[in-house]
C-alpha cells in the first residue's frame, strides 16, 4: 500500500536500510523541531447537564460543561492526550476520534467492547494518539447511543508548520451537524430492543454547531408555516451562530456530520460551494449548489463572498433520504459591515425532495481524489461481500450482515485477540458472502437471523475488498440509506451500482482516481465496492453510522495483525477476560 | 457481642473445646441434613423494559422481565446464589440485599463503590450468601439512583425447618412498597446535580407490589376527589394486588419499604394490626391502628379477619413526614367467598396528618425486642456522633455528616482497604462530632462543606455507639425526617430524643428491651441513638435510605477487621486500583 498520510515514521520499518534507520534517528529531534510538532493536553470530565440545544431543554451529555464539547485543533503529526474522566453516575463511557486512523494506538480508538473496556464511572482514561494529516475530523461517544445524547466534538488538524493546504481561502468556519430528539437516549435505546418494537421515529430538530430552534423558525416570515418568527437575542443556547464574512474573500467551511439517523443537505442562498476535501483527503475540487451529508462524513468546501455585498443569506440544512418531519436548520451568512440582524432578501434554500436518488447519486459520483492522491493497489487479495439485511431475532427488530446481527461481547476483542483468549468471542468467522439467490429486491424470504460476535481476521498488509450489498428492508418495497464508517483505515471507494453487484459490474469500477474516505453510503436496492490494505495491526469496527441501526446490530468488526500490537495499556483491558487474564499473568 | 442469629458456626470460634470441634464436624453433615439447608440458584438479567407501574407507561428497571423483580424464598441457613447479568447497554449494576448482614460474604454485600466494582454491562457478577436468620427482607440496585429507577424485590426468609416462628398465622401476604416518579431517574440526577438545584419532588404515585394508579381512583366514589373511579379489568400492571381472606383466621402481612423518598403509614378499615417483627428481629408485640414505616424498614403485622364477613376493606398507604402530593395507594382486603370487586362500605383510612410527628415517635417508642432477645453490650467503646446538615458545595446542593459530603472514590472499599492501596480515598479519618456551638435548631451560619471520602474504622469487635443529630436544613424552620440505614449489622435502638443530645439524655436510654433494626429514623430536630458491636469484618455503608439524599452525599463509611476478609473474588475488584494492583500481583 502506498501510505496516504506521507508520514516518516511508517515506512522506516518496511524497506530502509539501517544506516538510513540511524541517519533517521539522528535527525528525529531535529525533524521535530522543524516541523513544530506538539503534545496537546486536554482534561476532560464527561457528565449530563441541563441545555436547550434548540430552545427546548433536555438532558445533554457534555464535556467541561460544554454541549457540543470542546474542539480539538491542532497540527499535523501533533499527539493529543485526552485525560477522560467520567463524570457519569452509573454509565460507563468512550470516545471515539472519527477519521483518525491510531496508526499504532488502536488501543485509543474508543469504541467499546472493540478497543478498550467503557471507563467506568469515576475513573479516568487517558486517550493519546497521533494526528497524523490534516483535515475535518470529529469525536464522538461509542458506548451505547451516547452519541445521540450529545457527545460529540470537532476536532480540526491543520497542516504541519510550512505545510500549505492545495487551496486558498481567507478564513473558515467550522460546522458540525447534528441531529435532536427530545426523547431520552435512554428511553429510545429501550424502544428499539423492545416487543414491539419501537422506532426512534425522525429527530425534532437539527442542529449546527448544537444549536437549533424547535418552537419556532428564523424563516417564518418567509413562509406559509405555522411556526412563530424566532425572539432570539443571540446569546441563547440555541441562538445560531452567524457566520460572519466580509466581500470578495474566500471562506473554508469545515462540514461533519455526527447525526445520530439524519442524511442531511446543506445550502447557501446565492453561493456555490465548491469541494476540496472529504473525511481527512483533498478531492478533485469541484463546484456544487448544495451539498449532500450522511451522518459520519466530513467535508471541506469553499464558498466566494461575490454576491451583492448588502445583503445577508441564508445556510439551510435539510434532511435527505426518510420522509422528512424536522424543519431546517437555519444559520446566517452575514456580509459585514451589514448587520447579521437584516433578514436574507429571499427565503432559504429548499432542500431537494428527500428521495431524489439521483440527484444524491451524481453528488457521490461527483467525489474523486485530487490528482497525484495515493491510487489503490490494482487487484486485491480478500473480497467479502456483506449483504444488509433488516430481520427478526426472538421476535426483535434487527438488522444483519450476511445474517449475522453483531452483539458486542463483553471483553473487548483488541485485547481477547492479542491474549488469545478463546471463550471472549465468536471463534467462527462471519459468512463473507449471501446465497446467490437471495433477492435484495424483495423482503427476506426467512426473516429470522441470529446474533454473533464473530470477527474477519486478515492477514496484516492483505488487500481487502468489501462489496456493501444493500436489499429490501422488512417491508415491502423499502431499502435505507446506510452510511458505512470504516475505523482504522480509509478505503477507495471504487464505485457504487444499481440491485445486487454482479461479476458485469466490475469493469465499472474506478481505479484511476477513487476518492479516498473512511465513511461510504450504500443507496437503497444500491451496492458500494470499496478497497482497502489492512495495514494497521488492531480490531476496528466496520459499522452504519445511524446510531440506531449500529444499536440493532448493524456493523462488523476486523481485525489484522493484533500479534502485532504492542503495549496495550492495562486500563484499556481492565474488564471481562482480559482482567481476568492480567490477574493470572501478573 | 452475643451472638443474635443463633447459628452454629459463629461461636465454634470463639470458646469451644478442640473436643467439642471434632464432635461438631463429625455432626455436622447430620445437621444439615436435618436442618434441611439448601443453596438455592437463581439466573438473573436485569435490563429497562416499557411497563405500566401506576397505569401510565413509562420505562422501569426490571430482572428477567419482571417489575418489581422475582422474589426470593428461601428459610434460614440456606445459601442463595444469584447469578446477576448486566442486560443494560450503558450502565453499571449492582444490587444490595437490605437486611442480610453478610457474615463472612462482606463482598456480596451489593454497595457500588464500597464492597464491589459495578458490573459492566454485558458482564455476570456472582452474588453468594447465607441468609442466617428468618425475616422479611427485601433487595435493591445500590448504584446512582436504580433503586427509584425501580430495581428491588422482595427476599423472605422462613425458619429453618423444624423451626417455629413465635406467633401463629393462617396466611400471609408480601406487600413490597414503593413510590414513583414519571421523570425518569437519569433526569432526577442531573436535577439534583445542577446549579441552581432542581428537586425530584413529591412522587406521582406509591406503588404496593409495583401497583399503582395515577389517573384514577379506586375509592373515587368515596371522595370528593377529582379522580375518576378506576375502571381496570384486574390484569392490568398496575391493578392493585387484592387480599384474599376467610374470615376469623389471622393473617401475616410483611411489609417493607423501598421507597425513594416517602415516609410511609399503612392502615386497613375496621382491622387493628399486631406489629411483630422488624427488620428480621422479633418485636414484644403490640397493637396499633395504622403502621408508619420509613424507607429501608420492615415489618410484620398480624391481622385478624374478625370484621363483618359480608364486606370488604380497604388496606390504604399514605405519606407522611412531608407535604404530600401524592394520593393513597390502595387495595382491598376480600372477605371470601364475597366478590372482590363489591366496593368496602367505608371511604379508605386516612393517613394521619403528615406532620403529625408525636403521632409517629409514639408508634417509633413503642417498638420493643421480644422478651429473651439479645441485649446491647453495657458499654460502649466508641461514641460518634454524627450531624446531618443540608449544605452548598461549590453551589451544589449537598447533604452532609459532620460537614463532610460523601463522594464515593471509583475503587471500592473494601479491596483497597484490604490491599492497603492508600491513594483509593482520603485517609484522614472523618470528624466523630461537630463543634459544640453548633445550633440544631437554626440553619447553619456557614453553609459551606466539603466533599470526602473518608472512613471510620473500628477495631474489630468494638462497642460502638452512633448518636444521629438532626439540624435544621438550609431553609428556615425546616428539618427533614431521615431514615438511616446500616449495612452488615443490627443496631440496637437505644433511644430518641429531641434537640441536641447532651449528658441528660444519657439515663433515658433504654438498654433493658430495645430493638434490634438496621434501619432508624432522625425525626426533625432530634437525635437517635444507635449501639452495635463491629464484630462483622467488612466495609459498611450507613446511610440516609432516601435515595436523592444518599446521592446528594448523605452517608458515611464504616470499616472493621478487613485484614481478617478471606478470598474477595477478583470479580469484585475488577475496576480501579484493586484491578491494577491485582495485575501487578499476579
Amino acid at each position: 500500500m502506498v501510505p496516504t498520510d506521507g508520514s516518516m515514521v511508517r515506512p522506516i520499518s518496511r524497506g530502509l536500510t539501517l544506516r538510513a534507520f540511524i541517519i533517521w534517528c539522528i535527525l528525529l529531534p531535529f525533524i521535530g523541531i522543524s516541523s513544530g510538532a506538539k503534545t496537546r493536553h486536554f482534561k476532560w470530565e464527561v457528565e449530563y447537564m441541563y441545555w436547550s440545544p434548540d430552545c427546548i431543554e433536555h438532558v445533554v451529555m457534555g464535556i467541561n460543561g460544554q454541549f457540543p464539547g470542546p474542539t480539538i485543533r491542532a497540527k499535523a503529526g501533533d499527539t493529543i492526550v485526552v485525560e477522560l474522566t467520567n463524570k457519569l453516575s452509573t454509565e460507563g463511557v468512550v470516545i471515539h476520534w472519527h477519521g483518525i486512523r491510531q496508526l499504532g494506538t488502536p488501543w485509543a480508538d474508543g469504541t467499546a467492547f472493540i478497543s478498550q473496556c467503557a471507563i467506568n464511572s469515576g475513573e479516568t482514561f487517558h486517550y493519546r494518539f497521533k494526528v497524523d494529516r490534516a483535515g475535518t475530523y470529529f469525536y464522538h461517544g461509542h458506548l451505547g447511543m451516547q452519541r445521540s445524547a450529545g457527545l460529540y466534538g470537532s476536532l480540526i488538524v491543520d497542516v504541519a508548520e510550512g505545510e500549505k493546504e492545495p487551496f486558498h481561502y481567507d478564513g473558515e468556519f467550522n460546522l458540525l451537524l447534528s441531529d435532536w430528539w427530545h426523547k431520552s437516549v435512554h428511553e429510545q435505546e429501550v424502544g428499539l430492543s423492545s416487543i414491539p418494537f419501537r422506532w426512534i421515529g425522525e429527530p425534532q430538530s437539527l442542529l449546527i454547531n448544537g444549536r437549533g430552534q424547535y418552537n419556532c423558525s428564523l424563516a417564518a416570515q418567509y413562509s406559509n408555516t405555522t411556526s412563530s418568527q424566532c425572539k432570539l437575542r443571540g446569546n441563547e443556547q440555541c441562538a445560531p451562530q452567524i457566520l460572519h464574512v466580509r466581500p470578495n474573500k474566500t471562506y473554508r467551511l469545515r462540514v461533519a456530520s455526527s447525526t445520530a439517523l439524519a442524511s442531511l443537505n446543506l445550502a447557501i442562498g446565492n453561493h456555490k460551494m465548491v469541494v476540496v476535501e472529504a473525511d481527512g483527503n483533498y478531492l478533485q475540487p469541484f463546484a456544487v449548489n448544495d451539498l449532500d451529508i450522511y451522518s459520519g462524513e466530513s467535508y471541506s468546501v469553499l464558498i466566494t463572498t461575490d454576491q451583492d455585498p448588502s445583503k445577508n443569506y441564508w445556510l439551510s440544512l435539510g434532511v435527505r433520504g426518510r420522509l422528512p418531519a424536522t424543519p431546517p436548520a437555519l444559520t446566517i451568512l452575514n456580509y459585514q459591515p451589514i448587520s447579521a440582524s437584516k433578514f436574507p432578501t429571499s427565503p432559504p434554500p429548499v432542500t431537494p425532495r428527500w428521495n431524489d436518488y439521483d440527484h444524491s447519486k451524481k453528488f457521490s459520483k461527483s467525489i474523486f481524489a485530487l490528482m497525484g492522491s495515493p491510487k489503490p493497489p490494482k487487484s486485491y487479495d480478500r473480497r467479502i461481500t456483506l449483504l444488509n439485511t433488516q430481520n427478526k431475532i426472538d421476535g426483535f427488530t434487527k438488522w444483519a450482515i450476511n445474517n449475522v446481527s453483531l452483539a458486542l461481547p463483553p471483553t473487548p476483542y483488541l485485547g481477547s485477540i492479542k491474549y488469545g483468549l478463546r471463550n471472549a468471542f465468536d471463534q467462527k468467522s462471519p459468512p463473507e458472502n449471501f446465497p446467490n439467490s437471495y433477492d435484495v429486491m424483495k423482503p427476506p424470504i426467512n426473516p429470522n437471523s441470529t446474533t454473533g460476535s464473530g470477527v474477519y481476521m486478515f492477514g496484516l498488509n492483505t488487500t481487502v475488498d468489501v462489496i456493501l450489498q444493500n436489499a429490501n428492508a422488512l417491508s415491502d418495497n423499502v431499502s435505507e440509506i446506510h452510511p458505512w464508517h470504516l475505523h482504522g483505515h480509509d478505503f477507495w471507494v471504487l464505485g457504487y451500482g444499481e440491485g445486487k453487484f454482479s461479476a458485469k459490474d466490475e469493469k465499472k469500477l474506478n481505479f484511476k482516481n477513487p476518492p479516498l474516505r473512511n465513511t461510504a453510503v450504500i443507496f437503497p436496492y444500491g451496492w458500494t465496492a470499496l478497497r482497502y490494505v489492512a495495514d494497521n495491526p488492531g480490531v476496528w469496527a466496520f459499522h452504519c453510522h445511524i446510531e440506531p441501526h449500529l444499536h440493532m446490530g448493524m456493523g462488523v468488526v476486523f481485525a489484522e495483525g493484533v500479534h502485532h500490537v504492542k503495549s496495550i495499556p492495562n486500563e484499556a483491558l481492565s474488564c471481562g477476560l482480559t482482567a481476568k487474564f492480567l490477574n493470572k499473568k501478573g
